[in-house]
């Protein structure tokens, strides 16, 4: 790390008031891991704002061509980084090393897909109207429309996507993508990782020439919440607890200004097992959901937390199969102490709960850093009375499977699932006449339904959608992940009757960026 | 109207535990038109969220083209109602016939433009990425995203536009293309209006086969702060003042599920006199302007109710020009007591404010319902200050003309505006290098900007936006008027791996609908 280590990121420069006094923790002993950073004062969250809000002004007319460009040097910055990146973040999380470079490719992935998405220039969301002077009764005037950020964002790291969902990650992207600047919070669980981000992304706006104030970062806490509240951040992204989430959530709708707050948060992920596929495949499949819910720890916010199916002497096979690869999984690292204590607390909430319990636990920690799986078993009561514990969602390596009588039940009580992230179908071809009302039914209350898979692998992609009702995420119109998640940071605008001379050429006749716009009803690219 | 009269509209019903006691009223005279009207009970707001809820369930699963057809049908059955229409139209809201007849026109051509739109079918946002099974180092999943209907949406009516943003208006027609089933408020200041309308929706529900609950409406006071608070309602459109919509929008954000809150609620329209133009054209510009803030006695959201140019004896002939037409405006009625005595209270807090005197009025009013238009200047103080008096919307016919000393102080002073739905530049060619810079300001400040002409018409369209930067909408993302209003009303969903028997038509291979989706990153109607 250069000297400047642990000072908030401002307009291009190392600002800090307060000493270094944050310690970056090792995820695995709890030992510092010797950086150090300084607590932002109130007066450089706003530093940070204003800069981000004066950069704005600028970065808002660069082409989609220099912002595509721009992306592309953040991910061949980032990878210059490397395996340095990898190091720190696995010393601050505790993620093993594969998984970390697997993250990186998907941080640089899809800043690459960003940059496309600004070349196609669909993003624009261009209509054009033409005038119609011999209209009756009244003719039309010329309309144009596109789409443009929304102002400077405030961007939260997430704990459990060190690089994907954290300095560069989605939301990160998404905004810069729409012409937004950002004031990124890091995230205290892995700060000298989202340093080393920073830094790669400042080289990025020097060598294209972007306005330095594009991307601003800070440190400490509490200071979130004074970022939310700066008059000049125009919206947010966050992804975390549905207690953090809708703290931050509040903030925004209660300012003067009342600002769009993109809150991922809280889901369990139902994994409904259909019975012509637990006859043909139950143990593998029983096998799969184990190695999806232990994956990364549980720490995904698509693990599936719980599992469905309907009685029957396939399914008691199924479970006993659940039972028996639970009992085989391995512990491994949590992110840091206090989830590891959140998991716990979830866990002995769970055992002292009527109606759940457990079934299977894997193997015993070696580390006080880690957590030992565990497979809950519950009632159908406790699916059909809508009870909150089974909807909390528990971080970490754990899931709850429940038998239910009949597909009436399972319809029944699927109907008093709070909104969610993912739902899962596990059906064989002869399963599939019973799954369109489950498939309608889950529609309602995912903003991803899969089949045949399981939900921890999320693709970085156009038709994703990583969001869904509440509590998945505070606005069901958006998603963090995949191209559409630029979306959330653009607001439409109107050109009447405006000179070619001063329309953006994105709206000047002759279409002269060849995007596809909607010109008097016809999407063309004429 | 029937026997039936004054009764809420619940799943193709008229219920009313309550006797009719609310009365309806002659906006000219004050005096009851004899229609009356009954206070929806608590329990009527439940079953009218209720009903929306279960018609919902089966009005998501409707084709476009059934929907189409639907509002087509709605159309047919406004044109049926006949003069009768604008008739109580008119005794409910003092406007006059002609308006009426062409507010009909409006809501009618909305619901074809809607209908046109549905057919079209890019609203679904169609996203497929096909399975790449051989993908190194993972292979990729069959994903397919396409946008739905949120739920039941609460529709607030609007009272400047009896027909055009209430019953059958914009929020209505957005949320039914969306394949939103609606609660729809009445507004006081029309009931009976609106209940020939809902009498016409009603007609074309049981003509087009739609689910009866898909549309309900309810009389009263405080129920539509109920209806916002009602669980199965999940998302709202409202159009009205400041006051009113942050109260409804503070209630929709601290539900235990909090949903979108759409609101058109303040603006002042900035209207920006360019040198060039006043010298060309300053006394037409002039009559253009009093028309304009006259126009429908002020009662328009577009409303120009600021008026800017720079010093020079053209814009001191201008002002001039403004004060001799003001003198000849005649009053008009308002729509009801209550905005002729806000009218009024917003003038008299005008005269009594520093920087702010009364240079014209029109003619005096010879009724107690009229208004008496007024112009008022302002010193460039009260703008470089942003006093809040200047920002804060009088609704009525009145404008605010501000002289500044050069164009410096002029983008100073507009950098201290709100978000506005509009900003207009009056211009001449020789105005336009010096338009670039203000153009940019005006594009962060409102939802539309507009070149040589006024703010009041506003055209329904694809390309419009009728949205803007707070207060002027509680959601810069939105739009209440064109096309893109759909959008609020529409979440994504993504499916993944799903097989070819159960995806919708919008998502299946051989695209059977026609219809322009983003196949692998290419816009296609393969």
């Amino acid at each position: 790390m250069s000297e400047n280590n642990g000072k908030q990121f401002i307009n291009g420069q190392r600002v800090a008031a307060n000493a270094p006094t944050i310690e970056s923790i090792n995820a695995t002993d709890y030992q510092p891991t010797g950086y150090l950073f300084s607590q932002a004062t109130l007066d450089e969250v706003d530093q940070a704002a204003q800069a981000a809000y004066q950069a704005f002004l600028k970065y808002q007319h660069t082409t989609q061509q220099q912002r595509a460009d721009f992306l592309d040097e953040i991910a061949i910055q980032i990878e210059n980084l490397g395996s340095k990146l990898q190091e720190v973040a696995a010393q601050e999380t505790g993620l093993p090393l594969v998984r970390l470079q697997g993250e990186t490719g998907r941080v640089t992935g899809q800043l690459r897909l960003f940059a496309e998405l600004l070349r196609r220039g669909d993003f624009y969301g261009a209509r054009i109207d033409t005038a119609l002077p011999e209209r009756k009764p009244l003719p039309r005037v010329d309309l144009r429309q596109y789409k443009i950020g929304v102002g400077p964002v405030a961007v939260f790291g997430a704990s459990n996507f060190p690089l994907a969902f954290s300095t560069a990650g989605g939301d990160t992207v998404a905004a810069l993508a729409a012409g937004c600047s950002v004031v990124f919070k890091a995230h205290s669980g892995h700060m000298a990782t989202a340093e080393l981000v920073a830094q790669a992304i400042e080289k990025a706006i020097l060598n294209s020439g972007i306005p330095s104030g594009t991307f601003n970062m800070i440190f400490g806490s509490r200071v979130g919440a004074n970022l939310v509240e700066h008059p000049l951040i125009q919206a947010a992204g966050f992804t975390g607890s549905l207690e953090g989430g809708m703290a931050l959530f509040n903030l925004a709708q209660n300012r003067p200004q009342p600002i769009p707050f993109f809150a991922e948060m809280s889901s369990v992920n139902p994994v409904i097992v259909m019975p012509e596929a637990l006859n043909a495949r139950g143990e593998k499949v029983a096998q799969d959901t184990v190695a999806s819910f232990n994956m990364g720890c549980g720490q995904f916010c698509t693990k599936p937390g719980l599992i469905i199916g309907i009685k029957s002497p396939a399914f008691d096979q199924f479970v006993t199969a659940l039972i028996d690869t639970t009992r085989t999984a391995v512990p491994q690292i949590m992110l840091n102490q206090g989830t590891l204590k959140s998991y716990q607390q979830g866990i002995d909430a769970l055992l002292n709960e009527q109606g759940f319990k457990c079934i299977a636990s894997g193997q015993a920690p070696e580390l006080i850093s880690q957590a030992q799986p565990h497979l809950f078993q519950a009632d159908q009561s406790v699916l059909l009375s809508g009870n909150p514990k089974l909807q909390h969602e528990v971080f970490g390596p754990m899931s709850i499977v429940i038998a239910v009588d009949d597909e009436a039940t399972l319809l029944n009580g699927l109907e008093k699932l709070a909104g969610q992230l993912t739902a899962t179908i596990i059906a064989d071809e002869s399963d599939l006449p019973q799954a369109k009302e489950l498939l309608n039914l889950l529609t309602r209350k995912a903003g991803r339904v899969l089949f045949n898979g399981f939900p921890t692998g999320v693709e970085v992609s156009d038709a994703m959608v990583h969001g869904g009702p509440f509590p998945a995420t505070s606005d069901s119109r958006g998603t963090s992940v995949g191209t559409g998640a630029i979306e959330r940071f653009l607001r439409p605008v109107c050109y009447q009757n405006t000179s070619q001379v001063l329309l953006p050429d994105v709206l000047k006749d002759g279409n002269p960026l060849h995007i596809t716009r909607l010109v008097n009803g016809v999407l063309t690219q004429n």
